[in-house]
């Protein structure tokens, strides 16, 4: 007999399955978003051996690769998914793409036939290694039990390696439930990359070099950059120098609201984007690269700096972006104090049409202290961020990849992995529908999530870009390819099915009312949701 | 100006977009389900040219997916879906392994990034090739407007091909808004191949020699020979030769019910299969593999034949097995007529606990005529399935790939294939909340489907397999990873968030009025839901 972590006493690894999550427990794994087939029982059977490990169901793929997303961003550390063959990847992959956008770590243990049944050709064999390819930074397929436990250990360091990658394990189900020997020893983690003082030198070089000549200077930041010491490096560098700080429309996880340093977040469209930056001369990169524009339109650039501006990578996403920023501060003598938000008059409770700005009052008002905030919310989010700066410090989760679906998920697993924050979901009606089965997840596992949904009845980023990308004459086909007003949604039937309470607000008062009341209470709620806006004042 | 085929005017082509849509529409595609994002806006505006086609939009991809898959699984044609990048693909990526291991012909119309735009990595840019590839027949990246239309029509055909393939067009978004020449001709769509009549000989004498040797044969059916002509051609040969007709467990499409011949569906489980098959010495394949298990288990073979049955092929599945059937009836002297299903007793109106059985007895007692099953039920569907043998002459359609969530989208496509027919969706609990955003576009399509869902409350089939796979000591939460009760799923809030009416079942009784009343209607009906059963009766 060994013992559990906890001490407990622990029956000896019998089968892959044993090994491979013993393994994955001592290497550090706590999270694991499931939903198992048959291939993966003996998986399965093996969860109950860790109590330190806590597998929560949920009822779609996407489900649990946009969950372990959320809780990598707050944990800092590896989720696992527990996927079905290449259906269950299949359905995983598009949140899967917003985590490896995220540089999030995201470990997939993925069951597959057993070795001698796959040449039978059974109904769910599929090109696993290819799907699993098109996702991954790293894929390996186990060959049998004996290397199960240390192929899982190398996958989990693989997701944890710097700056957080999406790693595959596909596990044969023989591989599982064969005879294995034990444990394998948990493999380390690669740190961040060191970034040598000589480019720390040329980075201050360029800064002061560009404002000798009466240039501009910009950092964008991302990852590291974006919270805690880091951040107030970057902001005692701002205020030393004058350099602007910035951080992309969609950045994974950024430090906010009052005591937290100011950054500025770039607009969406590149013809925002390009008079925001048009006096910078140089752009200083914190694991970060160059501002692009997220579509191309016919006949506009991609790229958004403007002519003769330089860019200087001072910590590229893999290195380590903490010591690089340290070392500009000290080089550039930036010794002062980092200048935080203060808390300013926040005005009235707000009243009238609930509006984006009415929305974001409503906030920056009530949000608690230490608040997550899991921002799906498209074209209303974009209205309603500028008043969180207003609100009490919190985190604020952004979807990184573009596939919509990702928020609801996400906010479930930044409530797994932060269990005594408040996480806020803000998100679009449209977007929500890609996942609303994390609801009953955030159910069951009592998620202290409170989920706003702005219901404006459409794809209203679409509507915008159907004008934007001059499409000749759109008819009502290719309009109806964009409305969601038939049927009406009604998104409080839909949280009470799942074993969600939900209500509506229709005004800026319901709407306070009911933010307030969800707030004051653990647990998920649904709600206020339809929340209605501007052209959809009418339902 | 040219003539739309309705002989209304029609704008000529002026970009990729419009060339590709009337090239489409003039192949023959008329059916487009859709979840359009910037990328595709140009395509969006396009399908307003062609008055017979009809994008359908759904508010997930898996819908289209499987939508296009029940769609041309009922037309015998390509049905397509309209993608958004790569987190598109991965969506529909499940029931695209359904469509392509139902051989269902289907043309997936994939928008990228403009080819300029790739080059920057903006947020969703991905490996779609290598995605694609992975459950795609066949894969084309267009790389202008001047080929999109040509691209089109081979992608069409290549949809087309015998037996019905995954053809996946990757799409760039300037590739649809520079302007082009006008649409391409279609492309011919390759025939099935032709059975010689020295195979069918050979296939003649093998069943002759097994049959002066007294063993037993054995036809598997799928694809064509499992309706129309070619079944009762196949009848004719049983009823001269005493061979027996099986069909796979997960037949794509097969008719059934009074005034249809009767196949022997073979059962789940390997060790059911087994005896079932104990006494054959040649199993004829007709568009068909040798029957194996759907998974394997430790110690158990995958291979379900006795040993020592020959296998014969009659036809593999891209050959004419209608031909074959006729060829290898008169090879075989079976001329006379084929012996189908008569009406029975079908006994009284079920009453008491609302069993598998009684649900088989009332919709035997319910169905009309011509009426379209869709059947993912799981568990509980395999119950039903004998009593629907005596419901009037019916479509069969089986969850192909073992990726769930299939059922209520391929109700929707088959709704729309073949709209005066009235479709029943019997559908498990757990898979039904993979794609339940199916019931949105139902509701908006007003097709005339009702689904019933089976809630037993859990993986039922995955607890049956937790015990099979002989894993060691099961913990509560290996169990809580099967289990549906915590909190319980209200399907009836579910579908009326969706716009579906609902109501809810828990004896026989109230199912068989619920039932008739929702038959009695057009229209999207999730109901009678909630039928439970077995160990569940507490609900």
């Amino acid at each position: 007999m060994t013992a559990a972590a906890d001490g407990s006493p622990e029956a000896p690894s019998s089968n892959g399955a044993d090994a491979l999550i013993d393994t994955l427990a001592a290497s550090g794994l706590r999270a694991i978003f499931a939903n198992p087939g048959t291939s993966e029982m003996h998986l399965v059977a093996a969860l109950d051996r860790r109590p330190e490990m806590s597998p929560v169901l949920c009822l779609h793929e996407t489900v649990t690769s946009g969950a372990a997303d959320g809780y990598a961003r707050m944990a800092e550390r590896p989720a696992a998914t527990l996927l079905h063959l290449g259906p269950g990847l299949g359905n995983a992959w598009a949140n899967l793409h917003n985590a490896r956008r995220g540089a999030s770590p995201v470990l997939n243990l993925v069951g597959d036939h057993a070795e001698d049944h796959l040449r039978y050709d059974a109904p769910l064999t599929s090109d696993l290694p290819a799907l699993a390819g098109s996702v991954s930074h790293y894929v390996k397929r186990t060959r049998s039990a004996q290397t199960a436990a240390a192929d899982a250990a190398l996958a989990y360091a693989e997701a944890a390696r710097a700056p957080g990658q999406v790693a595959t394990l596909i596990l044969p189900a023989d591989a599982a439930w064969n005879a294995a020997a034990g444990p394998a020893s948990p493999q380390p983690v690669a740190p961040p990359a060191a970034v040598d003082g000589a480019c720390v030198d040329r980075v201050a070089a360029a800064m002061r070099a560009a404002k000798a000549a009466g240039g501009s200077v910009g950092i964008l930041l991302r990852g590291q950059g974006l919270r805690g010491a880091p951040l107030r490096d970057a902001a005692k560098i701002a205020a030393a120098t004058g350099a602007r700080l910035f951080c992309d429309t969609f950045a994974p996880r950024l430090e906010r609201g009052v005591g937290a340093p100011a950054v500025e977040r770039l607009p969406y469209f590149a013809e925002q984007i390009t008079p925001v930056l048009e006096e910078l001369t140089l752009l200083v990169l914190v694991q970060s690269s160059p501002p692009v524009s997220f579509f191309a339109y016919p006949g506009k650039p991609s790229w958004c700096l403007p002519e003769g501006c330089e860019t200087a990578y001072l910590a590229h996403p893999h290195e380590d972006a903490a010591q690089a920023l340290a070392d500009l501060a000290t080089a550039l003598g930036a010794s002062g104090p980092a200048p935080l938000a203060e808390a300013g008059a926040l005005g009235g409770s707000p009243t009238g049409p609930l509006t984006a700005d009415a929305i974001g009052a409503a906030l920056a008002q009530n949000t608690p202290e230490g608040a997550i905030i899991v921002d799906e919310a498209a074209t209303t989010g974009l209205g309603v961020y500028p008043s969180l700066a207003a609100a009490p410090r919190h985190d604020h989760l952004n979807l990184t990849g573009g596939a919509i679906g990702w928020g609801l998920p996400a906010a479930l697993g930044a409530s797994i992995a932060a269990p005594d924050r408040k996480v806020i979901c803000l998100h679009g009606d449209g977007g929500a529908m890609y996942s609303v089965q994390a609801l009953w997840s955030m159910a069951r596992e009592q998620a202290d999530v409170l989920t706003i949904i702005m219901a404006n009845r459409a794809y209203a980023i679409l509507q915008i870009e159907l004008s934007r990308v001059q499409a000749v004459n759109p008819g009502p086909k290719a309009h109806s390819t964009l409305d969601l007003t038939r049927p009406a949604l009604d998104f409080t039937a839909l949280a009470r099915g799942m074993g969600v309470e939900a209500s509506r607000a229709e005004t800026a008062e319901q709407f306070v009312d009911q933010l307030r009341s969800a707030l004051a209470r653990r647990g998920p709620r649904d709600g206020p949701d339809d929340a209605v806006f501007q052209q959809d004042a009418s339902v």
